[in-house]
């Protein structure tokens, strides 16, 4: 590590853990390169190479040496802050390393490799639309959580095992209940937009010209504070972003001639990045340089493509650049349509391009479905039906096929499982932090409108970013906001906005 | 491994070489990364990343565990075929191993991050042409060279143990003999040519723009047997090749507006690419699934650019197209004077842009000095002003600045120390090797100038790349010409093509 302490041991332990992030970032920059650069031949190798870079770094992390390191470090660990960085990466590292203790680190490399297998595989499956191709690869994907679940004392849900890998420390439990909350307040909600006149975003249709897309988003991300020096944007079949380190920032989209979906999807990545960019340097090198949560991690994406990107102070700033950028077809079309537009509420089948009502039942479908399937409740077989029949049941649409239906998403390919419930956590901690940002930047709106986000950046810097993984999430929230999740303000921002576009009472 | 054996302990073996293999590859991966996609503020995680990449995989490969599967096999390896991939593994694996045993991982790991933190800087001191930058860097890279060859037993020259890690098995003085015959026949034919009335080449000036180049460079890839689903192409600032796997061949060219070279670079680095890309795949995840040396594999690069890129039959057929892509530049010029123009001799600055005779006096003058540096004899701070003497006195040229001197080259920098010499070795092969092909392929030129190149690429898998590193390469050439390395071929080859354009006697 950079800065020696004036305690060999511990420096000792940083430098060994050290090593294992330098494997976990490699093992991102792997995963990076597979989604946006790698030639469909270098697919079986890239497993195997993911597999054994998992295997090393589980290793290191449970070896004897840094077992023995943390024993020595008990009294040290005791004389420190809790906040310390020192304390933070201790502990962190302690938990961490408990738990991967009890699962082998061949395993581990297991599911890395069958991960990457998938998704190789998934590209194709899903342009053929073809989830019969997909069946083997996902079962498998399946089948190695629950020999990792079964690495640990039964818990209330097995799933809460899976669970703990993106929102450490929330169950399963907790998070249906939050769910419970989402769907008394949505389903009514989306209900009573459908009793109303629809907004027209006729307009919206093809063709969008990429070069022109990716012009705008240019300007865009430079504004929001994007910079060639550490950042890189790149073509992904799904979008995503990740961090090489905290200066090498990799975010990815998808353009697409159809639509303009691209410019809420660059959003959507730049919020991850900018989590990652804005981790204290002194943490750089240590474990704790990532987001607290995936959660927490969603909140910054959601908030920069929602609260910031749908927002009428940021169109009053950028529309009239989108106009200049299309003006065939925005020439003729008012900011205010444009607004309504890009928030209008129609059930659809694609979760990412969904509406911010809508979008939560996508993502209860799927925190529901892999569930079962963990459970062996819904077989994978069976899955394509049950997710058709949920599809129906909760947004009333027809799914017409598997590309927009259950092969739509990378992360059960990803062996992401576990992952989805993580993004309506990030859609209500959003509205938690952005009523403390509105309270303590009272300009704000004023400030989008002038394109000027340093402040709100810095912000996020203080209260959220710089900590990195140092706090979890349930404890970052209290910091932050003084309370645990609550789903009140989200609803309550939901049926002000959408109240207001649909003339609700 | 994909395939098991019959003997358990071989696989266990296999397996656990595969995963030193497949961190091999993953370093290579960083490697590309850093010089093709990496932003800026990547450059201090990346060189950790490599560093402790190194550390492990070489921890690996001197494991007692592989000592000992070694020492178990060594009945097995009795029982096997020479020629055998088991055998040649096995022997592969005992050599390296006992090489590594001798040097601490870390130091390994060391050694690659200074490489890579002086890679990163020697981009911008070269755009800079600031030689006084990369000082610090260049030293530390010779420093660390000179503990790893403290490592080992003394040899003849220290300079043997770091030519050992590119050209296997050959030594110092070996290559000195070789390049004192080169100079012999070299030095008068420059001479001679010097004499002579200079070949026209005022049409190849400024500028060709660069998509066109593009455009014409893929089409001529494709023929020779560029595929985009197991290859790359991208842009670096000094070109090199590079394989993730067999089917994972990234190579790079680096275009300019000013000239044409990017095509010759690219052939070249095509070379390199089809060598990997040949190995048998049973290799595919061996330490085998490598060129045998970067000698060998300079003479499959150097052949392509050369043999084949700057001949007659080539030109034939590609030159109507490269007068399609640049009308206004080549409508008017016949083909014979193009021909001329890409053979010109002419003493000049840069190594890459050099033409086949007074490039190897570029590779003689770094070859001798980075001996005199690793010696001591030449310090790194007097490295410029020996370069710059000794540019004037083997090629009458006078540098004037760095860019164009002693920053041109990245090996220094990137720590491939020892390495340069490979290139001419390269060279000297390629018409070994070329000979050969003429007596076995009579109707060569008649194939190259129908863009067919099949046979040629059959003819370098069957004989040279399917076998990767199973054998070295005096053992290889051996097997494939029936002599050690001899530079006869390359003269007579030189004073036949030059003699004809130039009219010599």
């Amino acid at each position: 590590v950079a800065v020696a302490t004036e305690n060999e041991t511990y420096d000792a332990f940083a430098g060994r853990v050290a090593e294992f992030w330098d494997l976990f970032k490699v093992y991102w920059l792997l995963d990076w390169d597979q989604r946006t650069m790698m030639p469909p031949g270098g697919a079986a190798a890239r497993a195997d190479q993911l597999a054994t870079v998992t295997t090393v770094m589980y290793e290191r992390l449970t070896s004897a040496e840094i077992g023995d390191l943390l024993e020595e470090l008990r009294d040290y660990e005791e004389s420190l802050d809790y906040d310390s960085d020192e304390a933070s990466l201790i502990r962190f590292t302690r938990r961490e390393r408990e738990k991967f203790k009890r699962v082998p680190p061949e395993l581990c490399g297991e599911m890395a490799r069958a991960s990457s297998q998938a998704l190789s595989e998934w590209d194709g499956a899903k342009d053929d639309s073809d989830f019969a191709r997909m069946v083997p690869y996902l079962k498998r994907n399946f089948e190695l959580r629950r020999e990792y679940v079964a690495c640990f004392e039964p818990a209330e849900n097995d799933y809460d095992h899976l669970l703990d890998e993106f929102e450490p420390g929330m169950t399963t439990a907790e998070v249906a209940t939050v769910f419970d909350q989402m769907k008394a307040g949505l389903l009514p909600l989306i209900a009573e937009i459908a009793e109303r006149p629809q907004v027209d975003d006729s307009f919206l249709s093809s063709p969008w010209p990429i070069d022109a897309q990716k012009e705008f988003e240019a300007k865009m991300l430079e504004r929001f504070g994007f910079r060639p020096d550490s950042w890189r944007m790149d073509e992904t079949g799904h979008p995503f972003a990740s961090s090489v380190s905290p200066t090498d920032i990799r975010i990815t989209t998808k353009h697409r001639l159809e639509d303009l979906h691209s410019i809420f999807s660059s959003m959507h990545e730049f919020g991850h990045g900018l989590y990652e960019h804005q981790v204290s340097p002194a943490l750089a090198r240590t474990p704790l340089a990532r987001g607290a949560s995936l959660g927490i991690h969603e909140s910054q994406s959601r908030m920069w493509e929602n609260l910031v990107g749908r927002s009428r102070p940021f169109w009053r700033r950028f529309y009239p650049e989108l106009q200049q950028t299309f003006p065939d077809k925005l020439g003729g079309v008012e900011l205010e349509a444009w607004y309504r537009a890009i928030n209008k509420v129609q059930p659809s089948l694609i979760r990412i391009e969904s509406d911010e009502a809508t979008y939560n039942m996508h993502i209860i479908l799927r925190f529901e479905l892999e569930q079962e399937i963990l459970d062996g409740e819904v077989s994978i077989e069976d899955a394509r039906e049950a997710w058709n029949a949920r599809m129906k049941e909760y947004l009333g649409v027809a799914v017409p096929d598997d590309a927009h239906g259950i092969l739509q998403d990378m992360h059960w390919s990803a062996g992401h499982i576990g992952y989805f419930a993580t993004y309506s956590l990030g859609n209500i901690v959003s509205l938690q932090l952005w009523e403390r940002i509105r309270a303590e930047i009272p300009d704000l709106d004023e400030q989008i409108e002038a394109a000027e986000f340093g402040v709100l950046r810095e912000w996020l810097r203080e209260n959220v970013h710089r900590h990195g993984r140092k706090f979890r999430s349930k404890e970052l929230l209290q910091r932050v906001v003084g309370s645990s999740i609550d789903s009140g303000p989200y609803l309550n921002y939901l049926r002000a906005k959408l109240g207001e576009i649909y003339g609700l009472s």
